[in-house]
């Protein structure tokens, strides 16, 4: 493991990431990614540490890629499933989470549909004075940090293998696609890749990507009468030392058409549709959708010729993406994805995890 | 691990548990709580065999303490759970059972909605000549063997941390407060506080502790026609030694109103109550449930100055106990019982299988 | 374990099994048991490898089987059930089977309630190049190949504890008794008992045993007016160095009475029945189905002196068989059968996975 000075205990959202905290964990995931190719895919790091997955909203492929870390440092876990659990008996939240506390739970993986619920249950155990840590695997509309650090991590090692570093973005331009207002995935994306100083090009039909959505990312929201919206972020905290110049190189730029924002890309982040937008009339049809958002061979010839694909899964195939795409490994790094998944919940439950061992 | 003479094979009810018996587990349960504490929380003890939760009922709670029990023993765990059980397939309880006999279970831990299931699980192993040990999680308004012995082992560490032990809780006046007549924890905790030769005073509706709920522990229950019931048990299984006094002094106390069982109590033990209740109008309403015998801190004035209050989880905040109460360390022992609840598994599981291996 | 040339990378099905190939398995899974009777039930073999048991149709007996054996052989275990499953999400199978590819899995145990899903997901994954191995837990109504292995093991650690063997079963009469036209533990045994020379009678009502079903085992399906049905089957590829004659000597025979198969049969293997068949109108009632063909003590009297009777469980007592028969060691090889279920099951996960280790 790279030595380091990893400080933080609870990880909840990259909004505050520093360029060394994303590092750290760039180059963490790395030396787990090594291990995980040996013969042996087990280190003994986290022997008699607990991590409960408190999954208040289910989901197997999160679940089980957070599981498969743990058992690969050789934790113990517990599983929590929310169709079985007390909160059907009028259990508070965090009355639950203060059970698996006293159980002696090390490390919380939490999942919920809203909003928040992790800061909660973080600030409750500070409050507590007690060293669990808490990380946000997915809650509402608001952050996933692992899966915007295993984008990342997919990226960055593709770029250099040998020496995974946010640096290797800047300037690199990327696009997201697809239902931004309600992602969180999108949301913790556009932190890491603003600090990593890459051009982020947010592309979604005016009912998913609404002007004001800028607001949460920056105070300088530009002109909104235009056709896209360039916007200068607020300094960011992921390069402290670097001198805050008055008028920062915009960064972020929303985009109502799908073609300005594929225009010589480097790579291009999808976004899970969820099937309800269309029953809530956001969304006219998922043909209509695909046709419009969806990503195909002949629209990625927009992008620079080495264009890459990534989609956090579960794929709606021939909705976010075309289906022969989504398994054209020259273009698809949804695959890499799922590796870089298991190496970087590794990190971060070892930098959680290794203070308390 | 202390010495000990420990010949049970089953641990499905308190009632004809011994004193050494109860010094064993709680004695047992001490040196794993210091076990717990250290760096590596886990011993070798239990390697290689197989304890399987078998949760007809649903428990995250419970089911949770036993599965980490059992693995920082080192066991191999098997969940069971109810909704996806072959019971919905015309099984059988007892080939259930036997399938996990055959499948090279050690010891089963079992939860079932209906009273008396572990027993006949236990009476068919023991027909069969098997090893296997049955361990009951709760069984209908029957037992719950494992949560009496936290509570008393929560108890008994806070009077004397190095030497927890029974007779630490002779004449200490205890309150149990809430749904008695449906509770399996109320059951098992009487048992082992009438072997301590503490005093037990009940208190209820009328609607949840009717008078013939006594004769279930004495046969000797008094003047009914009391505002309060006072009863002397049966001799108790837990001193075989001493002599039987003809007429023991009455240890349990029947009261329709909170005061009289409050009334310079050590401990205050509240139960769960289950919102079905209400729907089955046993009771006005969970307001006026609180107002007559939730627990506050007003309330707590009757008790001794230094009197502790006890809940199995999960709590009704403002129903059973006041919020600001129940998050008080000064008078709140909830996250020790959860924490005591490991330790005492870890006791049970240890004594029923280290015979085994 | 025993030396052994064992080159199949998944088990999906029985039909093409070669004797070498049966008698490995029977031969690792003596070895397994033999380690299931020691103080310590585990192996170091599988250490570090993942064994994802994705169960698309739930059955706690066969996952919890298979959980046991991975186990006890040191494999982490994931579990993954449909009810929480992605699938919902509008995955698709391969998706998600690729999706656990990518996080590391070795070794995929899938059960599906249609026929031919681990097929598919072997081929995507040989297509790809992978060394992930897949087994088949039962897919529809097509094969359940660890169950009828573990019958196959069942019968002949009976005959010969030492040395079990396909060719002890050469000749032996074996009487399958019920719904086998929905039986995949049918089908997966007629390949087994056919390859070992056995002679196999089914018997069941017309509904649930229509003629065709013969050609799915033979070409040669003989004379169809009669009241049995006696059919030569193709030349097996389980004994390929033997000179195929013009015209094999015949092993299955179909019967829709009850009575032809017991006679003078050597081991009685009943079928689960469920009870959709009634609701489907292919049964007129369960007693009238336990009348005619369901198994009693006095109907054995036509089998010979020392038949055993199988039975892949959960059983419907007083349906396929009757309650005290099922209870009764000297003729029931249904608890044999849960037990050789874990080592069976072991030696195949360790013949899919030493390879890879």
């Amino acid at each position: 493991m790279p030595t380091t000075t990893w400080n933080r205990h609870h990880v909840l959202s990259l909004a505050d990431f520093t360029t060394a905290e994303y590092d750290t964990v760039l180059q963490t995931a790395a030396s787990f990614q090594e291990v995980l190719s040996r013969r042996t895919k087990k280190v003994p790091t986290l022997q008699g540490q607990v991590v409960a997955n408190l999954f208040f909203e289910s989901s197997t492929r999160t679940r089980s890629s957070f599981e498969i870390a743990a058992k690969r440092l050789s934790a113990d876990t517990l599983n929590f499933a929310a169709a079985t659990s007390s909160m059907t008996k009028g259990e508070t939240i965090l009355d639950t989470a203060k059970t698996y506390l006293a159980m002696g739970t090390d490390i919380m993986v939490i999942r919920h549909r809203e909003a928040g619920v992790p800061n909660a249950i973080a600030a409750e155990m500070d409050r507590l004075g007690v060293r669990v840590s808490v990380l946000n695997a997915g809650d509402g509309q608001h952050e996933h940090p692992s899966q915007a650090l295993l984008d990342l991590f997919t990226i960055c090692t593709l770029i250099d293998p040998a020496n995974p570093r946010l640096e290797l973005l800047k300037g690199k331009k990327i696009a997201i696609v697809g239902d931004i207002l309600h992602s969180r995935v999108a949301r913790s994306n556009i932190w890491s890749l603003i600090a990593s100083g890459a051009q982020v090009h947010l592309a979604a039909p005016p009912t998913l990507l609404p002007k004001l959505f800028a607001e949460y990312f920056s105070e300088d929201t530009g002109d909104r009468s235009q056709e896209s919206l360039v916007i200068s972020p607020s300094s960011s905290p992921a390069s402290p030392a670097s001198p805050a110049p008055s008028s920062p190189s915009p960064q972020l730029f929303l985009h109502w058409q799908l073609e300005p924002a594929l225009q010589d890309a480097d790579f291009v982040m999808t976004l899970r549709l969820q099937k309800e937008r269309m029953t809530a009339h956001l969304l006219p049809s998922l043909r209509e959708y695909h046709q419009l958002f969806g990503i195909t061979r002949a629209k990625l010839q927009l992008c620079k010729p080495n264009v890459k694909v990534l989609h956090p899964g579960p794929v709606n195939r021939g909705v976010e993406i075309s289906s022969d795409l989504m398994d054209d490994p020259e273009f698809s790094l949804i695959q890499s994805q799922v590796t870089s998944g298991v190496a970087v919940r590794m990190a971060l439950l070892y930098l959680l995890g290794s203070g308390k061992a």
